[in-house]
């Protein structure tokens, strides 16, 4: 892949920090060619400082340049790109060596695009990328091989569809967001009627709604309404393998991590953070700033933010069976230790 | 998209209920075009009652008609539809107002379809589908775009398979069964022997049988059977992100939620539900009319029909700490309770 | 499908056994057409007795022949192939039957291939695969239909890609492994830095590398790593939907289950298995020959080998509600428990 090189100088303004050399004179053209943590960084890569506990490693580092708050400035044995949020700083730098393969503005002749679909001037349209009628794809954006938009769908601008991306009918999305290969949004909620021992389906008529600067990732699931919308918020980032049910509504910034899931008509307020594998159930209102820990089961709202969890601690399997067994009698332990207190 | 427009007459007698109308004359010929929620209804719009918990909101209620049961008629203000079921009624509705795009019966010029295949005249084949040797295609059923079927598979009658499905090879399918985009039917499954601390693979050598009537959620993964077949028995629904693992049987109408695991060669009864995030062990039987309650492991048998969860109950992750320390010593507070009880 | 027919002796031969022949001269010739269950074998079929529970059926079988232990090879009334693992013959008789539908060295004319790609001359294409720029694939492996493989990317030798396989750019893979449909390698792992209540995306510059004789299931997904990449160690076997987020290290011949996940900067060692849905925080390390049963979340380092488990165990859920809101109150409980001790 091709090699990129960048100033220290231009480093410092694109992620807007402040550049202190510390070496030789014209260090801040020296000229870098990628990332590296502090113990591993040769003299040609950029490092950070963000998490405390790696500290000591600055006193050692080979780097050309170290992203370091004020506070550390001083310890920092190379140059330093100085900021308050040294982590953000090391963000927007991994944004500058991204080697993401660039797709030009141009429509590939397999692609099967609906006479009704409009499609913007500088779109880029990957092999095999089936698109229905009336789909409208907005400028800048870019359609990854054998991805499939069906009818009257809306994708922004700058949007990025990596390869077998699945987007169902009437589904709305905005600006700047990347969906991951095999992701699907659209598919039908899971809704049935019982019926004397069988389920009749409930045709799910609802859309989907995406905001802007959204991120999807790969294999994850956003069904379609069953009346009326499913719905995320502007800023929100969906792991590999979420499930979100019908009807759900994301708030704003939300942060979701793998294989987590939410089911229908729940509603999770801005800023939330649910870990790897969280389940919520149906029909429940999360309250903003919720941070809920991995594989919790959220089985009922919650009003105020907060960090929330259930299940038990990780044991030896065969101490854990003794717990397993007690946690039955639980109830019973608990009223023979009352009668106890009482017997006193 | 286009309109639908359906007289409340004619409503009544799709649905089976019967139209009692409140307002003026000819109000069984008022033309509808959806539906919405008791509270959010327009008067162009049916609407249900089938959630005691909504029953305040039927006295204001601006629907053309409601669907209630006959206890609620008397209490309806606008047209009613009477049935015992509302929620049937409600279901068999949204179908009459179903907005999926048709696909018509035309086989795209870019699929490519094995000479072998046998395709039903009346099939849809979306573009980029690859349909192997030796293939049937059942009357009225539909492909979408790039989705695959491997060679010796059978597809039924009036099936929707939306885009991207992968049926493998000797997986049989019935009629009238909807696969939603990114489910993989007959994938091998996971059986390997250990040998010297590697593992040798056992070539999975069974298929899939899949009945009538079955829904198959967005990226969920049935397993083809080691020896002889993993079956999901007719009216059978899965929702999105579930796995199935080989020689897994599923009895009749059972209904499974997202992210669920069923492990290899379990047996599930007829009409079993399982909620989301579930997991049932391998070479378990499930009784008939068993259901288990959201993130539940089954890790035994259940002979009987009824209700079943694991887990713990969700805390403030602060409490949670303390009760997840006090589980590891449970065994040891249970012995010293029963020397308390002793001593007394 | 075309059936397969093959001799004891060459049986013997190919699994490494030795044919103890019982009924009548030539038994070692006799063909024989598939593998099926102790109890279900025909007298065309072959079988095995691995697991000492089904050792009652041996008796009374009805198969040509049975993959027997040398202490079980008395009891064996029909022709025995002797070896001291018959779990591991079975696993090699397996493939001699293996009915995967072969796919010709072609290219299909559909398939859209970089100029710059290399691709050796006895590679299987199938239709609409899609490969970028400077790719390599190795010779014997096979593709499968709506694949997808992104610049740079190194496929090696004897490899199968099923049909819609995502792999993104930069990922190298080793030699005779397996992807099934729908797995996804390489898209972002899942890191934002937090910035004033939004997410700064950070680019995932890794890749991933991924060993020989490694097996992914159906709709798992293997994350690019941030810097560094993501390693899949030799022999690894992974179930359908696993996660493995950015930079996690699995080591040679772990086995994962459906559903499990890893989280980021997570080192697994060898030989290690998860069971279904198990869960395991990010940046721990496990030792080599950890084993962690059903849906346990592993939420610290693990030093040595052992069996791990977290959770409760199932219960009605009437019984278990009482248990779930006695845990609530367990610390409550220790402290009541140690003061009726001290006044004792």
């Amino acid at each position: 892949m091709t090699q990129r090189s960048i100033s220290l100088a231009d480093i410092a303004e694109k992620i807007g920090a402040t550049l202190v050399t510390k070496l030789v004179a014209n260090d801040d053209q020296l000229l870098v060619s990628g990332i590296s943590t502090l113990e591993l960084a040769s003299a040609d890569k950029v490092t950070f400082l963000a998490n405390p506990s790696y500290r000591k490693q600055l006193a050692t580092t080979q780097a050309a340049a170290v992203i370091v708050h004020p506070d550390m400035q001083d310890e920092c044995p190379v140059s330093a790109l100085v900021m308050n949020n040294p982590y953000v700083g090391f963000a927007k730098l991994s944004q500058l060596f991204n080697n993401l393969p660039t797709q030009a503005a141009f429509i590939h002749p397999s692609a099967s695009i609906a006479a009704s679909a409009d499609i913007a001037e500088d779109v880029s349209i990957a092999a095999n990328v089936v698109i229905g009628e009336h789909v409208h794809v907005g400028s800048g954006t870019r359609i990854g091989a054998n991805s499939v938009i069906s009818d009257h769908s809306i994708i922004g601008e700058q949007c990025i569809l990596h390869a077998n991306v699945v987007i169902y009918h009437d589904v709305v999305i905005g600006n700047d967001c990347i969906f991951h290969s095999g992701c699907v949004l659209g598919a039908d909620g899971f809704g049935f009627a019982p019926d004397a021992g069988q389920w009749v389906k409930i045709a799910q008529l609802g859309g989907v709604r995406v905001g802007n600067q959204v991120e999807i990732g790969a294999n994850t699931t956003v069904d379609r309404g069953a009346l009326g919308n499913t719905q995320i918020g502007n800023g929100v980032k969906l792991d590999n393998q979420v499930m979100i049910a019908h009807n759900v509504v994301i708030g704003d910034n939300c942060a979701i991590a793998g294989t987590a899931g939410i089911a229908g008509s729940t509603t999770l307020g801005q800023n939330c953070t649910l870990a790897g594998g969280v389940g919520v159930v149906g029909h429940v209102n999360i309250a903003d700033g919720v941070h809920i820990t991995g594989m919790t089961l959220v089985s009922k709202s919650i009003k105020e933010s907060g960090v929330f969890s259930s299940g038990t601690a990780m044991m030896p399997a065969s101490e854990w069976r003794k717990s397993a067994t007690r946690f039955r009698q639980l109830d019973d332990m608990a009223r023979r230790l009352k009668k106890l207190e009482k017997n006193q």
